[in-house]
């Protein structure tokens, strides 16, 4: 079933300690995109300014993206600079120019208003609600949002959170729109907003789904080299959406699936710079790493020892 | 079989947002044995003060730890006194009180030395040289330190390490004591130090095993209510060894289910202040959290859907 995103298409300038790239393909909706397309029909909904080559989307369009739904508008393309020390679980941001994407309204092609699956990625709350109320046919709805809307915009956020079905947000966000540190208390706190999901991305820790009865937990892929976690966040949001909108199943057996695919994703989304890994990236290696996350968590029943 | 532990004995003062308590029982030694004597015979050496009211071991006598190498020395038992924020993970020392600690020298009385399974639980380094030096019939030796030793006795500390079979120590001092930021290369230069097991304590965050070609990782249990983690590492430690001293096997599909028995007993250590949720935890209760261990991260396999 189709899958729509809609959010920002940037370039993205990127410091690690392992080297720097400057003006590559970043934004959170093409992140998505580009690991959704694994999985599922995409339709990708965003902004670029007339600076932007459009040929950097080719490789999406190769992977059957919809492309309708990007415009291109008389302006600059939002760019994000960042830097990023051993630790790579926290970027600091050198500069932002959101350009173009200052005055985005994501207007749904007709095509568009009957996708099943719709991510709607970090951008103003009542942007995401306007895309909602576009969309026609929803079976899932997911959020992403970040620190800037749960300080500045918590009662847009709020109503926006009481028409989505599921938050895939980080662990400092869960605290922050909770006002809860801890984290089961924090992810009931944001069930009783609305949604009836809540993953919790947690970065090289990993991730926690919580439903209103259940919690699932995937570790993160222990890797030996991490050159880029830029988008990691959006990657493993499109692994997980991916594979739902691929398998039309909401069954917690089949949202876990999901998770460990959204960690696939995300693991190898790391291995490179900007999206490079996924464009090479073939579907056995996606499989072969999801059975490598099984080698890692599996363990056998604990056996009653006799009295 | 039995399974021997060499390590502090202390009265602790604490105090996290929930509340406080004053000289309580603490040390590594004897969070260990409150939780590997639900498993495995334990026999600890330690030292107390003529301060210490030995009353406070009963419920581990009753659990038949051999207190003989126990041993009361003049002058004040080892205090410890700490603090913690919401973030349970980092525990601020307020005082630290070695006292009769301080002339620790650890002797085995004649039956301990054959015990066949030994933690070494945190002291000076040439001590836990020295503990193993008496001891003639080991078939697994674990080993924890920290940050202290790894700065100041870093040549005494690599002699250990060289000496033992498993290193149960946390995030942070596996990154100080390789000097690598990045996990999978850090745990590799453990091991190469000699031993040829590391478990690497994450906190709220899990657990993580490493071998020479094995990774397994486990997540901490997602907890509503947790009150005081001090001890925690070691009552996880004293799961894992006490599981291993029970089972008496040491393949890789055990110790993974040595974790899991670890990360249960932490689980439930962090419920209440000192060991006091283990002086009434009940084995059936042990085995319940392991199956919600299982619950927590089992997944199906991702089948290749068809062309």
């Amino acid at each position: 079933m189709s899958l729509l995103v809609v959010g920002s298409i940037a370039y993205d300038s990127v410091e690690t300690p392992f080297g720097k790239v400057d003006d590559v393909l970043g934004g959170a909706a093409a992140h998505f995109a580009s690991a959704a397309s694994f999985f599922a029909k995409v339709k990708m909904v965003g902004v670029v300014g007339d600076d932007y080559d459009l040929a950097n989307l080719d490789f999406l369009k190769a992977r059957e993206v919809d492309l309708e739904g990007v415009t291109r508008a008389k302006g600059k393309t939002f760019r994000w600079k960042g830097r990023y020390g051993y630790n790579l679980n926290e970027a600091e941001t050198l500069d932002t120019q959101l350009g173009v994407f200052a005055d985005f309204k994501p207007e749904l092609p007709s095509e568009y208003r009957k996708a099943p699956y719709v991510f709607l990625a970090n951008i103003h709350p009542e942007l995401q609600l306007y895309v909602l109320k576009q969309a026609q046919n929803t079976k899932l709805v997911a959020l992403d949002t970040m620190n800037f809307w749960i300080e500045g915009e918590r009662p847009a956020l709020k109503k926006t959170l009481s028409a989505v079905d599921m938050v895939i947000i980080n662990e400092g966000e869960v605290r922050q729109l909770s006002g809860e540190y801890n984290l089961v208390k924090a992810a009931r706190a944001v069930l009783s907003y609305g949604p009836s999901r809540l993953i919790v991305k947690r970065g090289e820790y990993g991730a926690l789904m919580f439903t209103e009865d259940h919690i699932f937990a995937s570790p993160a892929y222990p890797l030996e080299a991490v050159f880029d976690p830029t988008g990691a966040g959006d990657s493993f949001a499109g692994g997980v959406m991916g594979h739902l909108a691929r398998t039309g199943d909401l069954s917690n057996n089949n949202l876990r699936q999901a998770i460990i695919v959204g960690s696939v994703m995300a693991s190898f989304h790391v291995e490179d710079y900007s999206m490079d890994r996924n464009k090479t990236l073939l579907e056995a290696e996606v499989h072969e790493r999801f059975r490598a996350f099984r080698a890692l968590t599996e363990f056998e029943d604990l056996v009653v020892p006799p009295e």
